[in-house]
């Protein structure tokens, strides 16, 4: 069976955490991955934020349940769900995904999770340590061939350990970095990628 | 996280060979894993029969598109897509499954395939032995917590692998022999086992 495992923000919605820093003009909260390599010190960062700008989960909900998917990824979704099994492996957590889910039909993701107290985010709890490679391995353990998509640093090792991996609208240091994965800027040369990787030619 | 793994036939769907027995008239295809234990030797049954009675995918999958879910399915898979994330394990095909799969939003569903030529059914291929036990072992793999429901004996090493396990519906012999798992026969009873089984109490 063929698997398709996607990323979830810049793939099928904007960047939550870039949308929440716009909403609420709080201008550290843009900072990513690509600023603070540390995963740990740059969620740390972001709890502290809330906290001091006394903002709560619901608040940050508000802010995502208004952002919506990209434009054209629903009905990109439904393309892929026709033809592939569908998992979503994403470093979000499943309080700030739920409203976007809702809106995709609730396809399945695999994401980690926040610690709530009485709506204050008071912690972050990873599902586990490089939880998208060890989702392609646990799959290919179940005789999945994958094929996956994701756009940033921290899609490249899902997308090595995968069948074939594709590279959504990447920035140009991934370009340069990973030159072996093709490269989709829209959803239709999206499904021309994966109509190429997948052995049914679909 | 917590993990939602479903039989397909019996759970959410009607049960398939049963229908096509129905409805072309051939006895024999009525027979199941009850009457005959050996799967292989079932299937290699099943094929001899279709190709004896001229029967094409394309007519089993007529038979299946006008199926349809059972009464309260949707439904209940809506309300579990929304507390947990949702995989399907089944036995049956992916050539079977689709007509069905569409008309339920396209749940993840991981189940075999057949070989087909020229809309001939000549061979089946299972994903893996043992398919719905190696999946709950994986997704523990992965830190999900697993509460599981199905109807009938090739559910029973999913159920007791899983955290939790709930019988749909299930037969008399099955209820006889795992006295271990909750019953649920309705769509609210199974709601409600769900609920009990989550850490989360949804």
């Amino acid at each position: 069976m063929e698997l398709a495992c996607l990323d979830l923000e810049g793939v099928l919605v904007p960047e939550i955490w870039i949308n929440v820093a716009e909403h609420t003009g709080i201008e550290a909260l843009r900072l990513t991955t690509r600023d603070i390599p540390d995963y740990d010190q740059l969620m740390r960062g972001r709890l502290a934020l809330l906290e001091q700008h006394q903002l709560k989960l619901s608040d940050i909900q508000r802010v995502i349940a208004a952002m919506g998917p990209l434009e054209g990824a629903g009905e990109f979704l439904d393309w892929l769900r026709e033809r592939f099994q569908v998992v979503i492996l994403s470093d979000t957590f499943y309080e700030f995904a739920a409203p976007l889910m809702r809106q995709l039909s609730w396809p399945t993701l695999f994401c980690h999770r926040l610690e709530v107290v009485e709506d204050r985010i008071v912690n972050y709890v990873l599902r586990q340590e490089d939880s998208k490679r060890q989702a392609v391995r646990a799959f290919h353990g179940l005789n999945c061939r994958v094929i996956a998509a994701g756009d940033s640093y921290n899609d490249t090792a899902m997308l090595a350990e995968a069948e074939a991996g594709i590279l959504f609208r990447p920035p140009q240091n991934v370009i340069d970095e990973f030159p072996q994965f093709p490269i989709a800027r829209t959803f239709d040369e999206m499904r021309a990628e994966f109509s190429r990787a997948s052995l049914r030619r679909v």
